[in-house]
């Protein structure tokens, strides 16, 4: 199977999240068999469906709908898939180097390595909190809720049935969603008398979802106090501990369940590689190159993108996907001595969920609430699986 | 509904294991509407099955299953039923105390409060041991058990997925059956590699299942060794710790899971209660009356049975049941001023399960194996919930 193919260019790509992948899937489809030597490395055998993970955190849909096989996505006569742990990258030798396989050389190469979450300095969130980062560590915050559920009827502290969650952004804001579905099924499986349970969402900024409509902010703020979500705003997390977190003006919020959602920022192996990063991300240019090396592009949470106004974007999972949409096209231009073209981020609307029935959202330059937003989500969801294996993968994968 | 019978015989009955259920069921079937006020006292909303509580504890079978609600098992015409803690037992008074109710006055009163876990004053084994006792501790044990093994991905530690069973009786064996059955599917569950798992069974005793017949015995370690279980015999546990057990000799094991089968003792309100207890249980007379107090019933494993040789008989949900069929129609007499029927057990043969499809035991004085013990062992079983609630009861809870 492994064919070593002289003298035809390599290109590596590391990760594959929506930019790898969708990076890999463009290229598998325009290359030919043996125009380019195409190896695709990431760290699981799997692809992990980042916007999802908030559901699986919450318990409210089983992880395997969150992640799919990477093999069942690429094609291997084209694309070689090495399951690895990527240690560094050496852009001058054009080495990538792996945990466990020998280094790989590289004429164009690809990072989509992806973040890490950002916690700005508070001390102990990496010790006490949890991060949805990926399906090993929503699994984790699954598990971790129904063990301190279960605890509750044989040692009755209140704190083992309050989550205390860091950050009101998107994922913040969807992750309380799934819960609010979640908990009336944690206290019937647990015996757990729902009033003695709390949520209890903290962000620093003085609003929820900063920068989205105030509409749509205050329809998600309200759905979300009905059922019973105390927001504390304007307020930092000081600290968090193992009984809870300290909040900054002094009051303690006591909570086994403390999971922070508040930032990302660039990966370790970005930073360390020797290109300029903000907060470990790369701005990258107009066809995603990272400065000063032509043959180095940087997609996904790794790379920066600023729009018209010299703001950057946040980094989402749409960006990733028309920059891997782009730069395939880029990079099978660059080996057949094309024209290159330039990435413009078109943003296609904005959905977050609140739990499977309910959402928020601005769709072709409209406001969606309620249940037809929540049907978009859906449907953007499954878009993705779409893309990724067609309509088998949609029905497979996606909550419908 | 609730009529004050002026002059009637107050028969109070303390808890509704399978001895305090069946004694409840027996004076509701034997009773007629005006010759006694029947109180039933118990924790909890439901009974449970301790006999089946190994599975819900290793997660093969769902807490559900091993309880059913004490209201549709009794008839809330003949019998009060009052949901709450018993805080003491007042014998010269006639009266019980309750956390949250009046005291109860009795003319006739039932000790059926099962036992407590007897640890034989191992340190740390109520700080980091878990018991196998109640649908409460169980659901605990099983999500300690899946919240370890979520860990293993993120944390790489082997005693996250160690789990040691201390004592080598039934419910250790059984519980130890049962896990045997779940460690696959939980490898699946949480991307845990199979050969990273282990099963520790730790007994004092030179052997497994003491006083059991040497064949089935070396049936059930040869099959349950065959699936990775270590058996560590003649070999006391010195100490629990947050880290797991250290044994007499000084081997330590790791293990993030440590599960206390070891024994059993009576109940504290039974040993504050003035009655002469042996480590908490009564020595009852053939009648099951406690020593010197003619009104005061103890049976299930509160109370001690001797056989011929005068060697105590361990307690059991068989021995219960027994004594619940015999002391009903007994206080039925006493009511009536008929003859009392002594107390005899009349054992009907005993099989260990190992897991849904494999057991051990002697039913009928022969020795029964593999698939068929399995099948007498659910059929047991379903027995208790036939006695119970009848085939729908059946059809509901038993694992056919």
């Amino acid at each position: 199977m492994d064919v070593i193919k002289m003298g035809v260019p390599k290109i590596v790509v590391l990760g594959a999240g929506f930019g790898g992948l969708m990076t890999v899937k463009t290229l598998q489809k325009q290359l030919h068999y043996n125009e380019a030597e195409v190896t695709l490395v990431n760290q699981n055998s799997y692809h992990y469906v980042t916007t999802k993970l908030h559901e699986p955190a919450a318990g409210t849909t089983h992880h395997d709908h969150a992640r799919l096989p990477i093999r069942s996505v690429i094609n291997e006569r084209k694309v070689k898939f090495i399951q690895d742990v990527v240690t560094s990258v050496k852009l001058e030798e054009k080495k990538v180097y792996l945990e466990n396989n020998e280094p790989l050389n590289f004429d164009y190469l690809v990072l989509g390595i992806g973040g890490a979450p950002e916690t700005f300095g508070i001390k102990g969130l990496f010790e006490y909190g949890f991060f949805i980062r990926n399906i090993n560590s929503v699994r984790v915050i699954r598990e971790h809720i129904e063990y301190n559920f279960s605890r509750y009827q044989t040692e009755g502290k209140e704190e083992l049935v309050t989550i205390v969650v860091g950050g009101a952004g998107f994922t913040g804001i969807e992750f309380i969603g799934e819960l609010v579905d979640r908990i009336p099924e944690l206290c019937q499986e647990y015996d757990v008398p729902i009033d003695k349970v709390k949520i209890v969402n903290v962000e620093a900024a003085p609003t929820v979802l900063p920068g989205f409509d105030k509409e749509l902010v205050d329809y998600a703020v309200k759905y979300l106090e009905s059922k019973g979500v105390e927001f504390v705003l304007s307020t930092p997390i000081a600290e968090c501990t193992p009984e809870g977190v300290l909040l900054k003006g002094g009051r303690e919020v006591k909570a086994s369940t403390v999971v922070w959602t508040g930032g990302v920022r660039g990966n370790k192996v970005v930073e360390e590689s020797g290109i300029e990063t903000m907060r470990g991300r790369v701005k990258v240019d107009e066809y995603l190159r990272a400065p000063g090396h032509d043959n180095v592009f940087v997609i996904g949470d790794s790379s920066l993108v600023f729009n018209d106004e010299g703001r950057p974007y946040p980094p989402t999972a749409q960006m990733a996907t028309q920059q891997g949409q782009v730069l395939g096209k880029n990079l099978v231009a660059l080996l057949r001595g094309g024209q290159l073209e330039p990435f413009k981020y078109a943003p296609k609307g904005t959905v977050a969920s609140l739990g499977s029935r309910e959402a928020i959202g601005i769709v072709g330059g409209k406001k969606v609430f309620g249940g037809r937003a929540a049907m978009m989500k859906k449907l953007i969801d499954a878009r993705w699986f779409f893309m990724l294996g067609g309509i088998t993968m949609v029905l497979k994968k996606a909550r419908l």
